[in-house]
């Protein structure tokens, strides 16, 4: 160690928010140079590397076959799949000194469906797996937690190119069987559950969550077996209900009731049922008015109406929506719209000629519904009057949709729509993300090769990305205690961390011994050869670097003796000299 | 290959004007994404790698410790030192969606310097070096010559950070050293020359240099040892001569001699030197007007004056005048300078106050001399008046000039400034660089250490780099033959490339027990399992792919025989299939 490149630190960095941060940068692994974008110092390089091999060994096992793309590719392609737009503020752009524009690539799909298109013409090429380990860029609008979110991050990228849709499963298969592999190697948990495929377009899509309370991924699951991301979760919506029988809507005085709790207040104080049953949330229908901004810049204001026990959940509405993006309307979207009457917005109005939301109403304000809300239900809702609601207002009798969109928020409970039971909520921090692209690229960029009926067939496509310098993160994050980190075997920097201690020559001179009985052993050995240092200093630092074999030479020497340090239980054992490699080994 | 990713071609790539290029894309090593950037394939990808390798290990036995950085990084550092701006066209620049700039790195010095800066603090800490291996960008005006000259390449950089300018040399020494074990080990001639530090500032500063007729760098070598490239050659200067006893200079008429030749020419028809010698170009004085763009983008106007049998030479020129940017004056130049009669052009004339060139005179324009224009020389030059040149003007009498610059050619028999004889001319490819950059970053950037007395001292660095994917390409440049690459076997992709040819399922057989005991020998073995090929295109394909080791498993197998072929000679030999994993490990 003294002339290795690390140096410790005793203060926590100050924007660390998360303890993989905090550690990896306390303990000298890696080094901030602008937001969200890391230097790697010889300890994070290493540790990176083992994650590295274990991801090769495994797609090597799964038939992928390694190449390397450049950062920096050229505008086209992107623009041909509508990516150098989609991608808005979180793609690096930037032109050469001929002006011709290029982005640094966030991801490689375009490159990797023109590099086959380029080379392959035959169904006899296929199937083909490729991929590569490379760095990518993300121009993330809040970089923070470190390694987990930065801007520019680490990625193995898989591809496969298949002529027929079986072939694209055995390949997903494959890959998934590889993540498996990948995950257990490096002892990380995982769910496997189903994901919205996104801006990436394409069908079948699977992410990996490593459960963890802090992870910033929302995901359901029954004791039944179905797992999925909240984006992905689709509602078991109710059958719809006879309503011919059903009395007229009822418009009634609802002062000061702005909002849901307000409304079932004052409809039990005021307007209770007839059975005597209490109103609650889930009787009211809530429209939330929306704004669109369209891919091409243009703004467009809708209404979501939701049962009233719900919200509406940003992720799940954002995908809905998708490619437009979604915020809450805005004071001037309400000025501008005299026919929303906000705390009292419906789908219907007495005054007019009923229908006041949909495309074919009288505001011509696009209107979607929640799945659970279907013909024959009855609610309590605004009345698009001041301080007046509606009651037993009927779904497809009184008010029609434009259509349905998930939007509303997944709650414990709620059935799996597998039909495998109530699902419950838990958090995660996606790891891996296997999906099939189908032949959305391969359409938009011409791949196709001949068939074995000498016809163009286009090829369909899957996509498989995990993050390196993520995983790497999420390791550190589940492996540390309040002393610093603690290795799994797997990925430690190194496999033994032997200290000399005291000032005595003999320990120096034991540890070399040891040192050299280790890596004869095929070992690698980090040796803390530091003069003038405290046993306390080296054993802090040893803690903090968290190698989860440690030897310590001290006193012990005199008697053929050093000590056998555990990172992870803290157990002390003492070894004769002579048998620390076979101890470590064993 | 049936499921590998490989596509040869057969006809050679439209921009590729050089041999390493044309074979590397043919063969399915790399293919172009943009002008000057390429996608690695996996046969490219290994020989890169096995390159890698080497320059690792290396930089271990040399005590580099490996770190890598992130190619986005910030604009303030490069600001401080001016490569911001001092790099001009050829940075990638980019902001990012907070408005943010950043660049993408050409080098590293100020991210190094400042990541040691961030965490080492005293003298303690040092010597440290430490190395990345990484992919870099610069915007080149010309990209050319596929992965010799690319937008996007790999390099190994390193830095090395002493206290003391020993302490320096003996980083410099080490790092020196390794690169000559590279070469050695990489099996690649290499001159090592005194170069100059250009753009990089500092002192001490040698390239290596592959020696071939089609590299770009010229350099020059006496046979006393001395090696420099032309840019970092020093003219040795002829003493002084008295001119007290010299006559006065002469205006003549010279009508229609706007050049050398034709002034020579007329000089020895109309004005013969009275002891009968002929007048030559090595007698004239050449003024040459340049016009410098400095930092700031301010434009001037210069003449430097030479031996009329010299020309200047573009890249001496432009470290002379570094880090302004030198081109020949143009129309406007000259239109707006009247006092420079073009085509008689001199530093002197007779109808002012004599000197008419020079900070002092009355042209006011800078003027400069070749080192060897010593005050009592005497010249044939322009008398800045339209067809008329002035015959013996003394230097240092008549005229003087504002400095001396090294802007004219070398020529093969210019003396080495060392004293060990005439020099000849050679070309070369640059594949590594070491320099001292000195105290240039570190004084700019601030990073200082307590020295052993306890007082901050400056720390001094050394800079080493050499280009990963150039190296690729010069290997290629240097082995290959008309039918494609032949691969040394320290960086071929396999160690063998086994051929199952014919339609006899025998073949195939025999061929797989080949590959089971190659590989069971521990070897990487290609093998070409692809069905319904004729061997003629098998053989083909190998002699494309270059690797340098390859066995045919055809007819012979009945008889229990297949052939070793060796690619580099062609020699073809019936081994026992049993025999064939000694014959090729021994």
């Amino acid at each position: 160690m003294t002339n290795f490149f690390l140096r410790t630190l005793r203060e926590d960095p100050a924007d660390a928010e998360v303890t993989s941060h905090r550690l990896l940068v306390r303990a000298g692994y890696i080094r901030r140079q602008a937001p969200g974008i890391f230097a790697w110092l010889p300890l994070g390089l290493r540790v990176k590397g083992k994650i590295e091999r274990v991801i090769r060994e495994e797609m090597e096992r799964a038939g992928a076959h390694e190449v390397h793309f450049p950062a920096l590719l050229p505008r086209e392609p992107y623009e041909v799949t509508n990516r150098w737009t989609e991608y808005g503020d979180a793609l690096f752009r930037l032109h050469d000194r001929k002006g011709a524009d290029y982005l640094l690539a966030p991801t490689h799909e375009e490159a990797f469906t023109l590099l086959v298109k380029d080379l392959y013409s035959s169904y006899k090429d296929l199937p083909l797996t490729i991929y590569q380990i490379q760095d990518k860029y993300r121009d993330e609008a809040r970089p923070r937690a470190g390694l987990l979110r930065g801007r520019e991050f680490t990625m193995k990228d898989a591809y496969s190119f298949d002529v027929s849709d079986a072939g694209l499963d055995a390949s997903y298969q494959a890959q998934r069987d590889a993540y498996e592999r990948i995950f257990a190697r490096l002892g990380l948990d995982y769910v496997i559950v189903q994901a919205d495929a996104g801006a990436m377009g394409g069908s079948k899509s699977e992410e990996f969550l490593h459960p963890t309370p802090v992870g910033e991924d929302t995901f359901v699951r029954s004791a039944g077996g179905y797992a999925a991301n909240v984006e992905a979760f689709t509602t078991v919506a109710p059958s719809p209900v006879p309503f011919d029988e059903l009395p007229e809507p009822v418009v009634l005085d609802s002062p000061n009731t702005p909002t849901i709790q307000t409304l079932v207040d004052l409809a039990n104080a005021e307007y209770p049922r007839p059975d005597g049953r209490a109103w609650t949330a889930a009787d009211t229908l809530k429209n939330v008015v929306l704004a669109l901004t369209h891919l091409d810049g243009s703004r467009e204001v809708v209404v979501v109406g939701i049962p009233g026990d719900r919200e509406i959940d940003q992720k799940r509405v954002e995908v809905a929506f998708a490619p437009a993006e979604v915020e809450a309307a805005t004071e001037a979207d309400f000025a501008t719209r005299p026919g929303l009457v906000k705390g009292y917005i419906g789908p219907w109005s007495p005054t007019g000629d009923g229908a006041v939301l949909g495309a074919e109403s009288s505001t011509g304000i696009p209107y979607f519904l929640d799945p659970r809300v279907v013909d024959g239900t009855e609610w309590i809702t605004g009345a698009n009057l001041d301080q007046k609601h509606v009651f037993g207002l009927v779904a497809g009798r009184d008010f029609v949709a434009d259509g349905t969109v998930e939007a509303a928020n997944v709650r414990a409970g709620d059935p799996a729509p597998d039909g495998s039971g109530p699902v419950e909520l838990a958090r995660g921090m996606e790891i891996g993300h296997v999906f099939q692209l189908g032949r959305k690229y391969a359409e938009a960029l011409g791949l196709k090769v001949l068939d074995e009926n000498g016809k163009l067939a286009t090829v369909t496509m899957g996509s498989y990305g995990i993050g390196v310098t993520r995983i790497l993160a999420i390791i550190a994050e589940l492996h540390n205690d309040d002393k610093g980190l603690i290795w799994p075997a797997s990925v430690a920097p190194f496999d033994v961390h032997v200290l000399a201690t005291g000032k005595d020559q003999a320990a120096f001179d034991a540890a070399e011994q040891v040192v050299a009985s280790l890596e004869a052993a095929g070992l690698d050995v980090l040796y803390d050869d530091r003069p003038k240092l405290s046993p306390g200093v080296k054993f802090a630092d040893a803690e903090l670097l968290g190698i989860p074999k440690i030897v310590i030479a001290g006193r012990g020497v005199a008697e053929g003796v050093v000590e056998l340090w555990d990172r992870a239980t803290g157990e002390r054992t003492p070894v004769a000299i002579s048998e620390v490699a076979d101890a470590l080994t064993a």
